[in-house]
């Protein structure tokens, strides 16, 4: 069921990330969705892997696009946005990807407000990642393509 | 206030993780306390960096020795163990801090019990990681080594 | 407003359930999707009903199949997957179908983890069938072609 | 230990049971015990299996009954009313009895006041089926009758 | 299914109720069952009553005794002891008896420990008395003797 | 403390009371408040106690009128409406009136809504009697005219 | 970032309400989703403001709404139907909204069920209109109208 | 018991509305109580409606407010203040006020602390406005002016 | 807004609290409110403040002297009794006062019963004092003479 | 009331424990009901004490057993089983016991899930053993046989 | 066991307070636990007592130093920093003190976020001051130092 | 990771033990610390084992001697104190020890209050003894001792 191409890497951001940018600068930083999917293809480079980006605004269409980048990428980088902390229906789809799972955040949720602590879809994930900025998927590419390095294995 | 050296990092870790390697190795990995202390130094190196590293067992020395680097390091990689659910002095020291703060853990513990589920420390860290073992240390030093590379600034 | 055919049944898939047979074989069993389609119509063909099948990833597009199924649907089977445990407005839409509603789990989601011990979508649903594998479809549709066999009436 | 025949099934009521079609008829319908003793056997004999019936209104005489039913009967359908929103012991019960456990209810409880949607005994349950009235019992024997029709395995 | 003599009340009581007199006397008195028959007796007499009185130590017997009081006794006063913070079955059973239905606590048990403040089987209650010694039970008759002298009606 | 008149009673009535007859007559009844002063009269001469009838809208109000009584009652009997379930100023005040306290409410609140479920005041209370519509306040008259009758004394 | 037109106003409806007139009358009224097109642009017109008015079944569909409508529309009016009561990805794109956001429903959710009780979304509104049916679009489009007639400024 | 005028509306606000204009002018705004009283002259004058204002900082003085106007006005236009969050004895009263209630606050207190964000008072109301600055009792004159526009009739 | 005389004190006292000395004295203490007013009158002497002393059983009462109290008072110390635990009036008007606030309590709440462990007024104090008896007062009045001797400033 | 023989100790199980050895062997062990009486009797014998054993599925019957054993044994021993997390009547029951009562678990109840970490009837216990196995039984004989040994004596 | 020297107080700070005047000064005030040491001694003077000062970052630490200051001090002043709202250790200590304790926070911690809201410690305090700053440890040793002026006693 | 002398064992003792006959002897008994050594060296003798005794105050200190202890000690008896009730760092370190280990309590904190009820540490436990007293501790080296006597096995 692993026959996905290890290299491969789909990279998911879930709702309003395509206002990257614009929405709340102050907490989500100046760069734009379009400069994050050149970061993600430059740092992708570098660590011999290949990106499939998309955004979602849609949990339905999120769930969907786990679904369909799984016979194909070997791993999965995800920032469900404000799924994050209810939806059980992303938490499923993650659980169910073969490969490893990052779930990403550029703000570090965990001091924000009551509401964005509760994490549902983090149960999922192998690794999680937060208030990094941009560098958080760029965090996370590393993970993925350093396995065997200095892991638990 | 800051005039600590920036390139300097304190690396503190809390109870029980002078027994990484012996401890729950399907959780924790097989590498012990002392590679992590070379897998630091050897980072830091290619990174420009300098570690101070310190294993603390009780809550109070862990606080302490969060004070007492402050006026040495530029910012503070901490993992605090089992005291990352309970602790509002651990929490306080970290938001005292001057400089950057990320927490690391080994194991992704938002996929464990409830009990780990609940994160008081985490409130007070710049950034969280979880989950992507001993590399996580290494993440955090890449935080803080390139501070306005891709970040949010 | 119940001109909708009685024989004819809307079976209504949550997300997910597009990878029937791929996704934890062990809770969700072996048959796929396109068995379950084979099923339902052999089923049907055996109780007189006429089923319309469908699948759903996002919560809105299920919302709008259970909308869209009552003009000519006489009763609805539905599989909310992850979206049983947090829809109000998938609630909504079934508490608001004018005919019949059987909510189906294919595993017994009560004896799981706590989250999915939470049924919002439940409270409208008139009869709640779980754990019965896809035979669970079956009984749904039984309950439907004989309303007044055994029942309350 | 599954000497037990396995075409014998232990059919259990709990409390109140044997007030059918006198208490509240608008939600449990008009039929009385006796009719449903009947129904039972009826069904039973198209599915080849044969029914042991009981009806208690004791707690611990419901645990006994199940413990006691398990060296004879290769399945079980229950109804443990009240107890089903409280009971450890009849869960307890539940989750030693060897063969298949279906629970029944007659209401769609999780449909009615918050009390009677916290569903303890469930969770010892393979196969849930609430709703469907007294159907709901011609629904279970089903499900043991034919095991491997269209089930997971 | 009023055909029950008005004027015979069932007077049942709950778990340890049968050591009236020994059991923590500073709460409940120094007066024992056979006096709370007695007291009943002459209370019913004087208020043309007859009374029905027994004591359950079981959850089941109490729910048994209310449903076969019910074709008898056009009323039922009740002290479900220790049950009446949890059991669900007897709260069913008060429900559905078809006369009035008076709760009574020797103690007033809304100022004992928290768990005692959960009332559950009140709920079912059309009149509730907690506090007034064994005289609760002579304020019970007096409710059902007058039921319109000065009531709601 | 207790050179109050035994034999009088000050009852006290919250918000709202002053509309008997008018409020929700399904639920108090239609006897108006002036009926009530009349029957407690009466009752009161039946039973050799005097009353001094109040009714306030006003928590603070009621808590004055609970301390000015203390000195010329030697019992209180209370109706807090809809302080009984906030308010722990009117319950402060009835625990600290040197005398019996019996708490007295119209309709069965146990029975009602959630918020109505939490009895704050009833915990300074030694009677409490709920459902028994106006005639609440006779029993209520009863419990204190016969203290040593058939109580726990 | 307000280069927005400001008589402009986007109107977006959640899941559901197309089926206005047909779902639960007694509760959403017989207006159907045309009459309220009909009534948005006249009384627009009335008003000086000119409204796009869109309804969205997905939680997906309405968040990218939201965003796109932010470019042209100053201000914005939504009734987000049963994603009010879980969405953090609505509440997450209102928050981010550049103008005025007036939170609309036709019901008043506040006395109803527990879960329609619990509002996620609203905490992103400037004003909450509830329980004034249709007409509470009405009220929400002269908020806007009217920024400064009698308001806090 | 509606003979009350149809066109007469009671206003009444809660405690420390008597100081609006002063208390915290940025939640609040700058205009005082005597500027309200103005406005709603002038707004009840175009809308063919009397006002009856007035303001109580006791929660007892505004639940004897509601009673009182009842018999005169035919509806309710009332801004609870600190009480909506607590007093189930202005809920009561709201709730036996015969004809149309409008809750009322000024600012939006469901985007404000979680102490704030529990309305109990709004279940008993028909209609609630929030945010709109003063504007909102403009609005609310409206709502009971129009009553049957555009409503839900 | 603070033309108030700053060495004037508003000592505003809660329900209950004119009973001092009669009230639970194990708990409140054998002095009497006389007492209270004379030693405030001679603490004020010694350090040069002049007391407005009141005390107000009702909600309102208590919410209208604090406002009352700070156009003439610099300094507000406040006793909120039973309302301490529960009035959100009572927290709004503290929180609008313009000078220091100081909460005091004669017995040491948090060490007594759940119910009295919440403290909602508390919230808007600028400093809390429970335990300390009547003394608590005397401290009050030296935090206000002395606002700059070893203060935070 | 405590001439019951101080030798006597009433050993009493509750539901399911009749099934040890049959049921989940993995938590409760191999050794059966029969095996645990041989036990009781020798190690009774060792420690000059007398067992009278009997097990009870029925939540009344252990009530009832607990009280008639009351007159004759000294002390009880007592293994609630399911009824431990819910039964207040059993609590009330050991509460009432007037010699020394000792709780028995054979699994360690704390360490499994969260149903079974609420401990009801553990809170009228003296003392606690949990997770021995079949051995906490003697554990609880030699705490009886040795009342002053090393206690707290 | 109160041989200790009544005039001789143990003051005790927990975690973070030796950063006195470095952290968060805008909360904590700009004065070094320097400058506390000094006020301690001059403020003692005045008042006839001696100060034993010490800080510390460890829980236990603190517990011990509790412990280890019975023997020689009359009575505890102590701010247990972070400990205060989790440690039952702590908390246990301060109950065992035979002389009085005194509770002093600097800030007020109840005005604070929902973690500092919950006061653990504090439950074993005599007398509890918040929000006073550094002369919050002046009223404590008043409240030693006077301990029959204006008490309750 | 066993070879560990398998007759050693660990006894370890929290915060305030060291008070042991001084600390409210009416809960922990009277014999001191020193009584408890020799006590425990006596029945070790007895049942052939070894016992290193230390107590720590420290939350830190507690976990570094767990883990210092296990390569010596084959087994734990372990009374963690107030960390029982909060220490996640304790239950991890108690969880990792490789031999038995055996959580003690003097008292029976079940029965205690509250806060005492939430057991932490004792999930990581194999077996709990709780007021037993100081025989506890004998228990607990007895279920040592005899490891396949009476045992599961």
């Amino acid at each position: 069921m692993t026959e996905a191409d290890s290299s491969r890497v789909a990279v998911l951001n879930g709702p309003g990330l395509g206002a990257l940018g614009r929405r709340q600068p102050e907490i989500y930083g100046k760069r734009s969705e379009d400069d994050l999917r050149k970061l993600l293809a430059s740092w992708a480079g570098e660590l011999g892997l290949e990106v499939e980006y998309s955004q979602h605004d849609g949990e339905g269409e999120l769930v969907s696009a786990i679904w369909s980048s799984s016979p194909r990428c070997g791993s999965l980088v995800i920032n469900p946005g404000g799924y994050s902390h209810t939806s059980v229906a992303v938490m499923d789809a993650m659980e169910a990807f073969p490969g490893r799972v990052v779930e990403v955040h550029i703000s570090q949720v965990l001091s924000r407000e009551p509401l964005r602590r509760r994490l549902v879809t983090a149960r999922s994930a192998d690794v999680l990642i937060a208030g990094a900025g941009l560098e958080g998927y760029r965090l996370a590419l590393e993970v993925i393509a350093r396995p065997d390095g200095s892991s638990r294995a």
